[in-house]
């Protein structure tokens, strides 16, 4: 085998995240093999994605193989950390991503991390665990990695993360109006095109509540340091501010294509026409002026925002129940049975009645998260 | 002699850049030393620094000592060159940063380089020296000074830099209002505190097309690569577009003594308290909302911008007549010999009647020089 082929799992590839990575891959046929694909339930996309890269490994919802595959079955954790495995690509949604980065930190992979709530539930141990085996978390999502992308390079010590969320699709919503919310319109995003659950989490602004608990795990900068501001043309994805005083900003077009190509590739770039370039004299703005715009989020219209906040700064095990109850609510809330302003509700209540554990073993946390969803009811 | 104390020789220390470098100085007295002071026409506040920052050297207008200081009198490029001297800083105005800028090269010194008007004139001769002599040159102007700091940690090549511009005080007269224009008028930037001869380039947009030139050389990328977009806030000091799309900006509230003080300590960053931080909420805009806007520059209003990127495409001893055409023609326009319509007219006046020579020799550059110095009259 080529030295040059990187050897790919990708966990989550019938998601949002999945489909796009596969989409970079058959941009540089030559440059990777897709060693392992694992899906959730849905099986046909899994099945025609295998049909097409051939995978030696396979992971199912039910743990089987496909019918008439050759792929041999695996877990996620057994693909993540398999020997033949260069990068593990996690992107799972939720509380699945936490085993296999685990196994795969054990099996010092390349790991490539869209799976936020890994970080938000368990980040204290993920990056324990990575810096004893000598493992790099690289980021995917267009935020952490625009971080990881302006750290490229410095060497001394962040001064302030400037976070940046476009702010949904509701930003402009009053309170009364954002009760009346429903899935169809929290599923269209103005700026980015992701799968339901973050979607979700981006109209609540959880996402960037979950976002800044992962940046703080990642780049070990405390949540007070993170500022997060409003920029709903989403071209910039996040900030850095350096001691003397110094911004660095990473930009592109909104596309996930971006940072998951970086994450492949890196520390290579890598032309790719497929990918639009920024047109600074045309951004699109509700203005005649081609402008990026910033604006304070609005914590009292926006609660899960504070509600994530002060999980994070708690810690302990506050975090993984955050993580857990909301992942209860959003799916409730896509099933119909629970309004847009019951999900706040429901993860505050789940905060409120939690004994927070300090410096919690991997089973309390895995224990607190099941906690918490026997407590999210409908 | 302490190790970690850097020893500065200051060309143009009386200048604007020279006069914030000494600022910066002042914040970190035990890692910096002082030994050469090099000013021009204000004898009295050269010899105020040398009073407070008693320098081994002095480099007079008159080539003389100061009355009563102990400094030893130096040509500018003995001074730049001297073996005491850790790190040549070049901010003189105009041709006079060529010769010290090359004499620190032939001596192997750390060159930190404000005079812009050395590399429009010579860029070819000061980069192949520096190649073949192992030295890097390093930019004190803010927008080469972002390009360099988003390029740190990048090996990849540049596939665009994006050059901002304030667009000067000007930028919404109309022609006739503009052929109207006095000094006093010109010499108020809208937001850059910098010496008079910058000051009326940023008003003509010339100074964008030296910097388009300057960054040519600096970072070997072709001019048809480089972008100038108008943006009035002055926060992003330039952009820099990699093979992948993605986009990096550097930016900072507009104050000179942010790329002074990352020069001087490169590759440090230093904490600053004394320089103000970017409140991303309240960026100053005409509109309501705190923006970051972008325009495309009018080259039918701002002829010398047309001037200087065509005189820098064809190269060879244009860019030389450009500049020294330049230099004449605002210092007739400060004197009120001249009206500011007429820079462009007897820049575009030399440029024409120039006969170019490719590859030129220094000699051939500082004869094109001064043949365009006898061209430019009132």
């Amino acid at each position: 085998m080529d030295r040059d082929i990187k050897r790919l799992a990708i966990l989550g590839s019938t998601g949002s995240i999945g489909r796009q990575t596969l989409d970079v891959v058959r941009s540089f046929p030559r440059r990777f093999d897709v060693i392992g694909l694992g899906g959730g339930s849905n099986a046909a996309l899994l099945a025609q994605q295998a049909e097409e890269f051939k995978p030696k490994f396979i992971s199912t919802a039910d743990g089987g193989g496909l019918p008439g595959a050759a792929a041999e079955p695996l877990s996620p954790s057994d693909m993540a950390s398999h020997p033949d495995v260069d990068l593990a690509i996690i992107a799972t949604s939720g509380k699945a991503g936490l085993e296999p980065t685990l196994a795969a930190i054990e099996a010092h992979k390349q790991i490539a991390l869209a799976t936020k709530e890994a970080l938000v539930m368990a980040g204290g141990i993920i990056m324990a665990r990575a810096a004893s085996h000598g493992v790099t978390i690289m980021p995917i999502d267009s935020e952490p990695s625009a971080v990881w992308q302006c750290l490229r390079g410095e060497e001394q010590p962040v001064a302030r993360i400037i976070l940046t969320a476009s702010g949904g699709p509701f930003r402009h919503l009053t309170p009364d109006k954002l009760k009346a919310v429903t899935p169809q319109q929290a599923l269209e995003h103005p700026t980015w095109n992701m799968g339901p659950k973050i979607t979700i989490d981006s109209a609540t602004l959880m996402n960037k509540g979950f976002e800044a608990i992962e940046m703080s795990w990642l780049f070990g900068v405390p949540l007070e340091d993170i500022q997060i501001v409003i920029h709903p043309q989403s071209i910039v994805h996040s900030m850095v501010e350096f001691a003397d005083g110094s911004v660095k900003a990473q930009m592109s077009i909104p596309d996930m294509r971006f940072p998951i190509q970086y994450t492949l590739f890196y520390p290579e770039r890598v032309p790719n026409n497929l990918l639009p370039r920024i047109d600074f004299l045309n951004i699109a703005d509700a203005s005649a002026t081609s402008a990026l715009t910033f604006e304070a989020p609005d914590a009292d219209r926006f609660p899960c925002l504070r509600l994530a906040l002060e999980a994070g700064r708690r810690g302990g095990t506050c975090p993984a129940v955050l993580s857990a109850a909301d992942e209860v609510a959003v799916a409730l809330f896509l099933d119909g049975r629970i309004g847009f302003a019951d999900i706040p509700r429901l993860v505050a209540q789940a905060l409120e009645q939690h004994h927070s554990i300090d410096n919690p073993s991997l089973d309390d946390i895995i224990a607190a998260d099941e906690w918490a969803r026997g407590k999210v009811h409908a």
